[in-house]
């Protein structure tokens, strides 16, 4: 049987743990509430108590690699410290990977949510599809993260800093982001970004004259429902979404020149509403991806740019936390 | 003695040719006009006869390790397939890896004239002086060409279209590019960009008054001379362009985390009248780079991201084709 690795995917809310083969095959998943509040001391005991536990149940049957942790960022790598994580509040400066090397007797490996799931996709998902070995994933949930795997191997920059794609100066003339930028990719193309715009754009009024849910409830969801209906705001935030994506992705054909970009997280499910703007968007923009795009964007053809849909859904970060070891064995 | 390799530097104007070892030290170089219009095939064949000559002069007292050429692109890499090269009109389909190893019984090596530049820097400039393997070199001369290197190696991506970093949407309401884009890096901080926006915020007056050169005749040389006498029209010109350079770089370090940024080019010898504005904006619109700023941006300081003036200037193209051979072998 092959060598396993326990993967762990700290969320803000729900904390899960998987042992798996080097080839994603899963031998047991486990979950429960982080509960982030209770203090970073506790929730670290718990999550080292189910790793040995799973450790145990699987250990004997096959050689361990190590366990590999996906956290929220910001965070420094590869010592993965903690810097004021929005969705790990009381956590600034927790040194996770030296607090769980304390409590546990192998070898640890933490990554940021979004590098691990890149690194999932390019090993399991779309990248394993395509037959290659360098990507960048953008993931589309409540913020907009990113994600880099150069030759197999997340690439981090000097400090873990690398891939964060969703932040930067896009569209000059767009909102203003905490992160300094203006009209970051952020502001566009993530769930809680599609909401704002389509309330900007007037969709509110329309919903509550239906009943439907109010301004402070709407999710990207429902306003990927009423685009599908057809309704011609819901329809605009998407398209600008596909626009904003358009220009982020030309701008890294440009600079990286990499064979696959794929996008996941919830608001990549409104595939069809937003992919075709930004299809048009990243073909006027970059003569990069001008120069190797293949026949059709449905089927991968080698030596072409492709641009598609992450493949492995919500488990991708778990899988590409339990990838680390083997990241590093090879 | 160090083994040594042959570089050449094919430019639209002069083709130069040097022997050099591992350490940058030159063993002889030799310049004449490349004479583009007389067509590919005698220009390769006159530079291979130079390699030849050169090869006998220095062959004998060290290991030989090849051949490497820096070339204007567009390129396919790693064959060296030129696309309509604007600076080798005629030369469109030239696979000049090729038709240099047709000629010469020796290993070779095509990359960019901007990649060979980065690798120079990287080995032997400001890389070598900050103690890195990792830099992206922006070079800002007629146009804007941008080389990355990544752990010691030149990054081509899928098919070397990687690090055209003076190409892409940047500054959306600016003016349209030829590559599809509108208001690219190139735009905004290359020599031609200088002189065009000079001229039209109204220099060209001011210069006629003086019996200056007309317009055509102004070049980003008399603009700096202008700015550094306190025009405010030529002052406005150089900052625009140190705007653009921090939109972009602020880009760069949020995707690729570096810790290296190094500007090299004609225009960089204009570094103190573009590089205050180019240093706030990146501050302003990059928070990884505010996550690891140096505490100077005059000295290197490790773990920190550093932007710099290239230090090898014009010969680095030279240099850094003669590194390619190295590259490889290690």
């Amino acid at each position: 049987m092959d060598s396993f690795a326990i993967g762990v995917d700290l969320g803000g809310s729900n904390l899960r743990i998987g042992a798996y083969t080097v080839g994603g095959t899963s031998l047991g998943t486990q979950s429960f509430p982080t509960d982030a509040s209770s203090g970073h001391t506790h929730v670290i005991d718990r999550m080292c108590e189910a790793i040995r536990n799973m450790h145990q149940q699987v250990a004997g049957k096959a050689k361990f690699a190590g366990v590999g942790i996906g956290s929220p960022g910001p965070l420094t790598l590869p010592d993965g410290v903690l810097h004021n994580p929005p969705n790990l509040p009381g956590w600034d400066g927790v040194e996770l990977r030296r607090e769980v090397s304390e409590r546990l007797p192998w070898p640890i490996w933490v990554d940021s949510d979004a590098n691990v799931a890149a690194l999932a996709e390019c090993r399991l998902g779309a990248g394993a599809e395509y037959g290659g070995d360098s990507l960048c994933m953008i993931t589309l949930g409540t913020g907009v993260g990113g994600g880099i795997v150069l030759e197999g191997r997340v690439w981090h920059g000097l400090n873990g800093g690398a891939g964060e794609v969703g932040h930067g100066p896009l569209i000059l003339d767009g909102p203003q982001c905490n992160c300094g930028a203006r009209g970051c990719l952020e502001l566009y193309a993530s769930a809680t970004a599609v909401v704002r715009r389509a309330g900007e754009l007037g969709l509110v009024p329309v919903l509550n004259g239906r009943s439907e849910p109010a301004q402070g409830m709407l999710t990207a969801v429902h306003v990927a429902e009423l685009a599908t209906q057809g309704d011609t705001i819901a329809r605009q935030a998407y398209e600008e979404a596909g626009y904003a994506l358009g220009l982020g992705i030309a701008n890294l054909i440009n600079v990286l020149n990499l064979p696959l970009y794929t996008i996941g997280g919830g608001v990549s499910a409104a595939w069809d509403l937003f992919a075709p703007r930004m299809f048009e968007t990243i073909e006027e923009f970059s003569y990069v991806y001008r120069m190797s795009q293949p026949a059709s964007v449905d089927c991968f053809e080698r030596g072409k740019t492709h641009v598609c849909r992450a493949r492995l859904g919500p488990d991708a970060g778990l899988l590409g936390a339990a990838m680390l070891p083997f990241q590093s064995a090879e």
